[in-house]
């Protein structure tokens, strides 16, 4: 406990009144807040090297005044006083309460593991090395890119070895960290997918590069477009398009690994939501195909929760060196107690017996949904597999989707469009069904049928 | 469990030979690597959807051909087998043995209290609210910024409110926030002291600013300099110079600020360890003086460990809106149950004692060393105040400061030079000593002694 005072025998007035006078600064200007706990007198004296009795005189009296507040055997605090000091802010996104959260692309957190969790951080703490706690190396533990290593390609037939995965603080930070290290290496433009994450475009933007929209259709991202863009690069979602919800064709698949390497280009694979399929297996990774020209990107934010700031890619080899320099002036790596819990947590077998769990909730929500689309809004069209945590819903051409968006908002129904992908047509809405429960989506549902016209 | 296998009655080939085939193929490429546990075959008849047989009889043809170690009660596994696939690198730094670590800038992070950090990491799990284990702000969770605006208020009179408090992961990605957001709003050029950290410049670029440096003598950075320089920012360590160790005399404050005020400019203030200072209180925070110019910096990564990756930032309010948009493009927020922990960490006075049993220890060391210069080195001056965690030595003009640095490297001493951090002369050496016991600093000065000629 202490305070940043400095007296002086050679200032003017005495020990005690330029205490006073520094702690009365202090919590008019608000850098002391009220019930902040301060030194002892004891330790006060000890820490500026004066009497006792200085320390004592000068709380007596700043707590006469007011500015502590002092109580036999407690310690001593900031007064609850009427300072005035600037107000602290409430932080943004405090709008409308949400009543249904239909937003998409959010676990449901509530189902966190905690108990879990806490034993594999509990575990991590003991654990971690000494040279784990310094600065090390910047793609993260040795112990967690073994374990996602073998992960990724028991499930999804990712092709990696250690020294390829890197560990991100999620999956924006990891495209970042490409398009950086594609610009070092002289690229100028990206391809993103339309309808796609808006963020991409910005994020490229920040590397240097620009970005390309190459449209989607039902069979996933319109690989005969790439040619024309002249992209060094392009960003998809092929095992489950983001937000459309279709899944990249096999000929179209060939056709991209053909493009790459003719062309040298680098994809990068959003593998975001592969962890939940309701009704047939999840296509294998893109990258499992071609470890030279594919980045495979996962995150943690859709398996166990965005809090974690948790995920991972793999690289081609001829990036390696470009994102490590990249990563070192970012940040110099996520951090590693987590990375090592997380580690336990995935070789525990606890990862799988989570998303066993989660997979059959979400699936009943998803048939929820579903069900009270056909009765509440029968002219609309699901569309996707059945996957992932939201339903792409096609309401008939006639329906203005930003006015539906916007009568949702006015209820509290949170919820996005297609036009927020960049796509305002059709009108379509993008439904997360994670976050609640099968009665409140079906009293959600028809809510918000009621404001489709 | 799981493992990316699909089988089709319709395919070439019988069921088991389709399962075969498939675990083979992953295998000999290494998307299965060796020691993988697979799913039980009841397991894996359950995925796929078919007969317990078929997937026993496919694990005994692998078993026998040696893709997989079966034994009676243990989970399946892939075999140790002679396969190839690429090496698992060992990553950079395994060079050199280092048997003396004065690497400066470094806490003894053997010394890391894990008990006391598993405590408040549990409690962090067990209270960690839905909302902030989902998307939250991007600045940090409210209870840490609340508990940083009290604590850096205490202890570095800063005055801070939540809104302006933003948690990072660590010092540099702050700086890259900053520089980035600065850049947004028209910044070219950005003043940094020379010495001074070689990253800086690197990361201003990487936001398109561009680095310019600005002298530090005995009373710190040359202040009257920063005006032709038409720098729209300026980086500094005010409290102790990195790596000289000097402190910004009051009369460079002064005027620090009034530049900032006459021209607009931003101070980014690196207080990377004013924790540490052993014989005279550590000089307040410069932000205390200005929150409209001053962004404060701080970070865990030397009072607890870098593997934290944990650091902060005190705006001032131009700078919010514009770090928010960064931050959210960079990688949307810092680990949160790691900020709960460490709030718990400062609020229950953990880092007051840690700190406390840390400060007798480095003092130590500290003493240890300049002692061992005296009686070894003679003829070398220390230079800089008695605080932080490593002391700058000053050598002779005739001595070769790289020829030293090289001759030690080769005999297993890590060490830091004055050229590292962009001045070649003097010839200084930068000396750590926080991770070396008193005695291992005593035998390693006089090894390092008998290099300097």
């Amino acid at each position: 406990m202490e305070l940043l005072l400095t007296v002086s025998r050679e200032r003017p007035g005495t020990l005690s009144a330029q205490i006073q006078g520094q702690v009365r600064d202090a919590v008019r200007s608000g850098s002391l807040r009220a019930g902040t706990p301060v030194p002892s007198t004891r330790e006060l004296a000890a820490q500026l090297g004066v009497s006792r009795k200085v320390a004592v005189d000068a709380y007596a009296q700043l707590a006469a005044e007011g500015y502590l507040a002092l109580r036999q055997g407690a310690q001593p605090r900031v007064a609850a006083g009427p300072f005035v000091h600037p107000s602290a802010g409430s932080g943004p996104g405090s709008s409308d309460p949400i009543r249904y959260d239909f937003r998409p692309a959010r676990p449901d957190v509530s189902s966190f593991p905690r108990a879990a969790w806490a034993r594999c951080l509990r575990d991590a703490v003991t654990e971690i090395t000494v040279d784990d706690l310094g600065y090390g190396d910047p793609f993260g533990t040795g112990t967690l890119r073994d374990t996602l290593a073998d992960y990724l390609g028991r499930v999804r037939g990712v092709v990696a070895t250690r020294d390829r995965v890197v560990v991100t603080n999620g999956y924006l930070q990891g495209l970042g960290l490409i398009c950086r290290a594609l610009a070092a290496r002289g690229a100028r433009r990206i391809a993103c997918e339309q309808p796609g994450s808006p963020e991409e475009a910005r994020i490229a933007a920040r590397a240097g590069l620009e970005a390309v929209r190459v449209p989607v259709d039902e069979l996933g991202l319109r690989v005969d477009r790439l040619a024309a863009t002249r992209a060094d690069a392009v960003v998809l979602t092929p095992a489950h398009q983001h937000p459309t919800g279709v899944v990249l064709a096999p000929a179209r698949r060939t056709a991209l690994i053909a493009w790459l390497r003719a062309t040298g280009a680098i994809a990068v694979e959003d593998d975001y939501d592969a962890e939940y399929r309701y009704d047939r297996p999840a296509v294998g990774a893109l990258q499992g195909l071609d470890q030279d020209h594919v980045v495979y990107a996962g995150t943690a934010s859709k398996v166990l929760a965005p809090a974690l700031r948790l995920g991972w890619m793999v690289l081609p080899s001829v990036l390696v060196r470009d994102v490590r320099t990249e990563r070192l002036l970012l940040d110099q790596g996520t951090a590693r107690i987590e990375q090592l819990a997380y580690a336990h947590f995935v070789r525990r077998g606890e990862l799988d017996r989570h998303l066993r769990r989660m997979r059959l909730r979400y699936r009943r929500r998803r048939d929820a949904v579903i069900e009270a689309l056909a009765s509440s809004m029968p002219a609309a069209r699901v569309r996707g597999i059945a996957a992932g945590l939201h339903v792409t819903v096609e309401l008939p051409p006639s329906v203005d989707s930003a006015a539906v968006a916007s009568a949702a908002r006015a209820n509290g129904i949170a919820l996005a469009t297609l036009a927020d992908y960049g796509a305002p047509s059709p009108p379509t809405l993008i439904l997360g069904y994670s976050q609640m429960t099968e009665s409140r989506l079906r009293s959600g549902i028809r809510e918000l049928a009621t404001l489709v016209t």
